[in-house]
């Protein structure tokens, strides 16, 4: 693979060789109660409960191991709004080698924290794709660090696809996989997989509404821009890149949309129901439940990450830390 | 056994046979992020991710499916703060028996609510153990139905015990086991499988220094009353009986005190940084490691339930409902 490809299913089996030692396989959990409140029987993918709170561990580790030794000692970079800036810099911190990260002014506190906390490097920028993207190659230009795209990236897809592979070691195939939708990673490396493994269930990305551009560029098979989004759900304000729209337009059945009053009720559903914390973006799937956006029986969910502010959570008026 | 004798590891053993159908075999999560807050290597048993979100559930399904069908046509009563009541709700269902509850008034609206959900029969009386005993037996002698004591029963303690069983499939043995004690059937279920399974593991109850009665209790050998308990952890009011502190002097090491302070950083420590949610109840062990209350490098500790009320999280100044 070079990073002008498209992984295919053996790149996802050998990112998962090669991540083993540093993600966790997560538990799917169930939770019979919920069938009621969401229509259909689900089993929830809990990578809230992966290393950094969130799938994204997993494609950072699969870039940053698959580097030859020369590549990785100048370090790598990215930007990002959070949770991959996380995963990069842990997995950096894993191999030894520098992480640059580039993010956007306003991010969420929890997130930048995160970030340094594991010895990640922060650089500001103005909070829109393209000032993120100029600092980022100014910062590459500048330290000969690799760029590691959240999403738009072969082992990243790859990595993000191994939450997939374990899941279809756990339970049977359902009649649907739902996945949050930004960048559209996590759906593209799903897909791919799920293509092999379950090849009769259908994969169907979940976005919100105010911040459509997946459901847009999917049902009109053209890449749209991401627009002025406008959602909760931060980890999803990202647009699809030409390489997730084609792996999408391949392997992906169905879009779907959800409105920001049916994310924080999904949100607040896995807090109560499941026992779980899980940040807006991935209530999303959960969301598609509630609004009954999806047709089946059987659903497997990726909750894809549990970062949120604790002291603001979405259905609290008012609420400000102690 | 009947009900005067003390469980023996034999007896959890077969009711987790028992209750294998009926209950889920929660994960062991990890979190290497937490060692240097907690100042330990820690492992934790996820009993909020029991059905009905509390190890209750063990114990309830146990003393409901021993007994006779002669018996059980009368149905069970029991008298609770809360997630027994909800888990013996569950278990009476499952065997299609009738459950009578008496609840004290003001037990958490989300308890009750569980009750009712699962079709228990709620009988309200005051918020005294007098009250709830006296209560509870006219109840019993109304009906016919059997009497499940919260944890002084020995089918209850050992179904309790079922969750130190599964742990010890799990993870290698620790120093120490740290368990939440109330009433003391989950701590007494606990010592007896562990002193069996890894008897060189310390068994550590941890007690809100607000309702210190089984620490006195232990300390002096000799049953201590409950006193007024002042303390946010609701599952953890009840006194130990003659038979737990029996079990506990023969099988526990330790029994520790924490301060309300130190419950509720715990508390927000396992939603933040174990992505779970832990009831106060659940996260007076984590305590005990931030209060460096216990000696040890490597814990595992039971997070007993999850059941707690969204709307008002203790470390949310204000907080109320949207």
């Amino acid at each position: 693979m070079d990073s002008t490809m498209d992984p295919a299913f053996d790149d996802i089996a050998a990112a998962a060789r090669r991540i083993e030692p540093y993600v966790r396989r997560t538990p799917l959990l169930v939770a019979p109660e919920l069938s009621q409140r969401l229509g259909a029987a689900a089993e929830f993918k809990c990578e809230n409960l992966q290393a950094i709170g969130a799938f994204k561990a997993r494609g950072a580790c699969n870039a940053v191991f698959a580097l030859d030794d020369a590549h990785a000692s100048r370090g790598v970079a990215t930007h990002s709004s959070g949770n991959h800036a996380a995963a990069l810099a842990r997995a950096a911190r894993l191999r030894g080698i520098p992480a640059y990260i580039v993010m956007p002014e306003g991010a969420p506190r929890i997130k930048r924290a995160a970030v340094e906390g594991w010895g990640g490097r922060v650089q500001e920028c103005a909070a829109t794709l393209a000032a993120r993207e100029s600092a980022a190659a100014a910062l590459v230009a500048r330290t000969g660090a690799t760029l590691v795209h959240p999403y738009d990236d072969p082992w990243v897809i790859a990595g993000q696809g191994t939450a997939m592979l374990e899941l279809a070691g756990q339970t049977a195939a359902p009649d649907a996989v739902l996945v949050p939708v930004g960048g559209g990673g996590l759906l593209a490396g799903t897909a791919i997989a799920c293509r092999r493994l379950w090849p009769r269930t259908r994969v169907i990305g979940v976005e919100p509404a105010g911040s459509d551009d997946a459901a847009r560029s999917f049902a009109s098979g053209v890449l749209q821009g991401a627009g002025t989004p406008h959602t909760i759900a931060d980890g999803l304000r990202g647009a699809l890149s030409a390489r997730t729209l084609r792996i999408a337009k391949a392997s992906v059945d169905e879009i779907v949309t959800v409105s920001e009053d049916a994310i924080v009720a999904a949100m607040r559903l896995m807090f109560e129901g499941l026992k779980v914390v899980v940040e807006p973006s991935g209530a999303v799937p959960v969301a598609g439940l509630l609004e009954g956006r999806v047709r089946g029986a059987r659903f497997a969910v990726i909750l894809s990450g549990g970062n949120v502010d604790l002291d603001h959570l979405p259905w609290i008026r008012g609420a400000g830390a102690d």
